[in-house]
């Protein structure tokens, strides 16, 4: 493994993609600006800020306001800091120095800020970028913005991940273990969904991930029917049975991704039991699937077939109706309705995926990967069953749908709201490494809620009875001593 | 207490100080639009949200993506709800409906944003607004934008905290309290300093906080030098035993700004406690002169002549020199760099203090407010004394200031880095009440930190020592039994 983010040959397998497209540009260069400081408005402090994923690629460089030029012709990669501000130094500390940042990253040379346009404008040849911004207002622009060319070859290269990006992952993915692990540890002190959103940021930021990868999802009962629900702030009482939640922390601009759902006490009903149980089929099934070559869409396809075996067999859908009219009617898209995974990377959705939300098939219209696997992809399996009465409403009032559905047995099913099991995959030569670890078996979770629910009553009157136990047994020595006497 | 955000009455002042200014449009009108969901760039996630302060204060709603219209001669409040997105309810489930707002948001109608464009064009008089945006794209302006007088009317009315404003901030005061404590309590788990921010973030969010008024300032040793330190991140060895932490928790769009300092074992050091004492004199001092008339700018000074005294009593400032003589010279401006306080409220650094940045007197360069106090108003006093490198390295090299510090007992003090005391006051009509109520005694710290390390480590031991203690008694009565026989 190498010691430094591997930026220059991401610059150069980017820049080799571009030339697929535009094989004529190959004395052109790449520039891209980072993220840089912003105040809420009417505000002085400033907005939380997200390194653009394309710079961050192309140097592995957090600092915000920075610039990075890749020269391709010269395969020569420019990082640019941001100007010192003395006056800042009291406030903020000393930023680092240019001699710093070229021994932590992997470029060719560190300039400052000030020095971009001059460089800019010596270039001879085109320059290919994110945003134009404030640079074309000052030298008769060569500069192209967003061409199709530029992102092509970023988001292919971003599309495969080299072993350094997924010792990332491998870490992101080994803190949200850690977390969902201190979730389902502590129900005890978990009556509101905000509880289980605590718990998951406290362990995440106790193994130094200061971000998430996304906006955590913390329901519990009916809530978890929402797919991302984010309001995170109901009661959980004791009729709110089922707990979703799909939280991952983010390590280096790299993201994890992962769902796991439990009953709060430990106890699974035999209704939350059924779909986690069906869910759980559908992931084993899809994940059986998983090798270089397959089509994501087959793979997403086929869970919906394992969902409509898992309804007839529960009685949701009615016997009487064979899976290939259920399967073509399309209804199990109201219970199961985005995609079994999309990529994986420094977004959580990540680059490369082309999907297409303009499909007009209900079973494809959200999937976010609709491409062959290859080796070095990262992507979610995360099949779900909800019972959503928005999705729902409509299928139950159309006879022609309706008639699939038996309404009392769905009825029975509706206080669990949802399930979903999200584990995040690389895909290796012959199939795929599973980075989650994080049990999705329910004994096994019951067991730790279990473990988990015991050691918080056990904590709460240890104390007590240490000292009522102590004291027992020397009464109890003293009076029998006494006695004997 | 009214049951609702006084939104109307908010807005009924801001035009009533508006007016001050320019008294011929009392025909006129408010309109601003909240703040909306945005992307990252280039990614399908949106950015963190923080309303926008000026929407949140004439109106309560901290919905994303409505706008708000006050037609100050008719009196009349609007609130425009974002337009339903269908095919955002399977995401993100139902939005708030008319009605819902009707009863929930102190406002004379409720309507959608579809209608906004109408409104506009049917006003007969000006509309005075924050930002045009798209707005005058459409039809012959009648906006004016980012007007003097419209600032001045709205910073005014929030200059001045109502009764229900300041039971927000009684309880986002009271959540930050908790989390002080619960980081001083959590020292034997804390050996980062991320730690300690996450101690805070977990006991903000699990009382349903879910916004930090700032990011969090958390740091050890050295580092409490630097004055917003946010890199939090660091190693806490036994060497860097001195621990800052300054942050508050948000309830409701109200902010919270707390600083506390201790050592991580508990044991004050000589010099810690010695700069710890010399702050706590500062504040003590400064509050006692808290009232309706007095100058901010008389106080935060009186700040810097208890500095001076103190710092000659310990022997850092040489004794030969006179007070009078070391307050010319604006050196405790180098150990005292910012302000003693400024006002809090919906923003951190609240508007309407009137601070003057280019003031050429090093001492109130920073002050950020410069105003007398009012019955009403809600500020800090953090008076804080630190040891930073950056900051005394040119004035240690030049005669004229370094003469008056004594060089052997300064070298004695770089370790503690610095300290800061904050706590919330409201202006009262005689004086002020403490928002704050976590202790700033240095005994009753060093008890709280101890308490929380004698805790843990009985609890690690607890099960052990239960035991071993059980079986201890029981075989010593058999021994002493047998033993009798």
């Amino acid at each position: 493994m190498v010691s430094k983010y591997p930026a220059k040959e991401h610059a150069r397998r980017a820049f080799a993609h571009f030339l697929e497209k535009l094989p004529e540009e190959s004395q052109s260069a790449f520039f891209i600006s980072g993220e840089n400081y912003e105040l809420w408005p009417y505000c002085d402090q400033s907005k939380p800020i997200r390194q653009n994923r394309y710079f961050y690629y192309i140097t592995g460089c957090n600092i915000p306001g920075s610039h990075v030029f890749y020269d391709g012709g010269n395969d020569k990669l420019t990082l640019y800091l941001p100007d010192v501000d003395e006056e800042d130094i009291m406030w903020s500390g000393l930023p680092v120095s240019r001699d710093e940042a070229a021994a932590k990253y992997d470029v060719d040379e560190v300039k400052f800020a000030h020095e971009v346009l001059a460089d800019l404008k010596a270039f001879s040849y085109k320059i290919y970028t994110t945003d134009v911004n404030q640079w074309n207002k000052n030298f008769e622009s060569h500069l192209i913005e967003k061409d199709y060319a530029f992102f092509h070859g970023l988001d292919e290269a971003r599309l495969i991940k080299d072993d350094y990006e997924i010792a990332l992952m491998r870490h992101a993915a080994k803190i949200t273990d850690k977390c969902h692990h201190g979730v389902m540890l502590a129900t005890a002190i978990e009556t509101n969904e905000t509880h289980i959103h605590a718990e998951f940021m406290y362990h995440a930021l106790r193994e130094g991930s200061k971000y998430q990868s996304y906006d955590p999802i913390c329901c519990s009962g009916p809530n978890c029917s929402t797919l991302h629900y984010v309001k995170n702030d109901d009661e959980i009482p004791e009729t709110k049975h089922s707990i979703l939640i799909d939280a991952g922390a983010e390590w280096e601009c790299y993201a994890s991704d992962v769902t796991r759902c439990f009953p709060i006490n430990g106890d699974w009903t035999v209704e939350h039991l059924n779909i986690y149980r069906a869910v759980l089929r559908m992931q084993q099934v899809t994940m059986s699937m998983i090798r270089p070559g397959a089509l994501w869409d087959d793979i997403h396809l086929r869970a919906h077939e394992i969902l409509i075996e898992e309804f007839l067999k529960l009685g949701i859908f009615k016997s009487k109706y064979s899976k290939q009219e259920i399967y073509e009617s399309r209804i199990s898209a109201r219970f199961f309705p985005h995609g079994l995974g999309h990529l994986l990377g420094m977004d959580t959705h990540d680059v490369g995926g082309r999907p297409n939300y303009e499909d007009p098939d209900p079973y494809l219209q959200y999937l976010r990967l609709r491409r062959k696997l290859q080796k070095g992809m990262v992507l979610t399996d995360e099949p779900g069953i909800y019972f959503s009465p928005f999705l729902l409403e409509d299928v139950l009032k159309d006879e022609k749908k309706a008639k699939y559905i038996d309404h009392n047995v769905l009825d029975k099913y509706w206080y669990v709201g949802g399930v979903r099991i999200e584990d995040d995959l690389v895909i290796t030569a012959n199939g795929f490494e599973n980075l989650t670890g994080i049990t999705s078996d329910p004994a096994e979770i019951s067991e730790i809620v279990k473990k988990g629910l015991n050691k918080n009553k056990k904590c709460c009157k240890l104390g007590a009875k240490t000292v009522t136990a102590a004291v027992a047994v020397f009464v109890a020595g003293y009076l029998f001593r006494a006695w004997r006497r």
